[in-house]
């Protein structure tokens, strides 16, 4: 891996774990081996290699995303995506970076983060649509609101998980969620049907 | 107002606003007017300020999480909780400490987020109760799940609306968690109805 790659690499790692106001140039010499002209000749600023970094973090959850879409009933796409693992204690590498205080303050480093869940928020409007269109979800919900407050569930779970250093807030309320889109379906007698199974 | 409480009340709004890794002794003192010989009298350490401004930050949310319990239909509690004007933008004066690297890695600041958070859950697993018992909402829902499920409604909505800088995602999040639970309602005719009007 060349010194470039290194350095993007373990900066991503480091928001992940400490995010952007606590990891300095010297933490990421010394994660990444590589040395301190090499650093600035890749990267000017410390700011710099963070937007390198965050950039790199957004491209890797929208392939998590994108199983939003796909085939297959648009409800139990839902479902799946709520309550697939996720390493609650360590949050998501995207949202944390909206409770770093040098990150919130700076439009350039929170354009990315903005920008993921935009993208994240159109994918899921789209498969809760897909829902309503199927039959599968009430025609009253409206779709752009419903994809915020599950979005919500996501980062807000990751937020309960951490203050309780427990996972099970995460999961609680992922399975509150889809409690709540079962309880939302069309049809009172479905079901009733399926929590009989 | 005596130094001691002036640390704390300064301690307290930069934990806020730029949490606690980034905050230095020095800010502290520049806000504060507060000298660094009687700071370090009150407070050996910044940790030690840092945990009275979060016990103090704790102390002013729960007032406000005590309005889910009172009088009155459970479920209009719930859904003027969740609507209240909040300033979305600032994000919780407790969760975002979870986002904190140095807080969230230290047992004894993350106590006091905890135990907020757990007291937050008894007030919302208690008004779900009520709302059930009253038959305002379908007696298939798990009180303690869904109030993980809402509590994180609004952490999360938070950090969507930080993430676009724009409350709306916040405000979209919470209206969509009162439209899941209107659909959650007991019955489905008294739900169209409702709509009807």
């Amino acid at each position: 891996m060349d010194s470039r790659e290194l350095l993007v690499e373990t900066m991503s790692d480091l928001l992940w774990e400490r995010g952007y106001a606590d990891t300095s140039p010297r933490d990421i010499r010394e994660r990444s081996g590589v040395g301190q002209g090499s650093m600035y000749h890749h990267f000017p600023s410390k700011r710099d290699l963070a937007l390198a970094a965050l950039e790199r973090n957004v491209a890797a959850l929208l392939p998590a995303v994108s199983d939003l879409d796909g085939r297959g009933d648009p409800l139990a796409r839902i479902e799946a995506y709520l309550t697939r693992p996720r390493d609650a204690l360590k949050g998501c590498k995207v949202g944390r970076m909206t409770q770093d205080p040098q990150v919130r303050e700076d439009p350039v480093l929170l354009a990315p983060v903005a920008r993921a869940f935009a993208q994240a928020h159109v994918s899921w409007v789209r498969v809760l649509r897909e829902a309503i269109a199927a039959g599968k979800l009430r025609d009253d919900l409206a779709p752009e609101r419903l994809a915020h407050t599950l979005m919500a569930v996501l980062q807000g779970g990751y937020v309960l998980a951490i203050a309780q250093q427990d996972s099970a807030p995460f999961e609680d309320a992922c399975a509150g969620a889809v409690d709540l889109l079962r309880a939302a379906a069309t049809s009172t007698s479905n079901l009733k049907n399926d929590r009989r199974k």
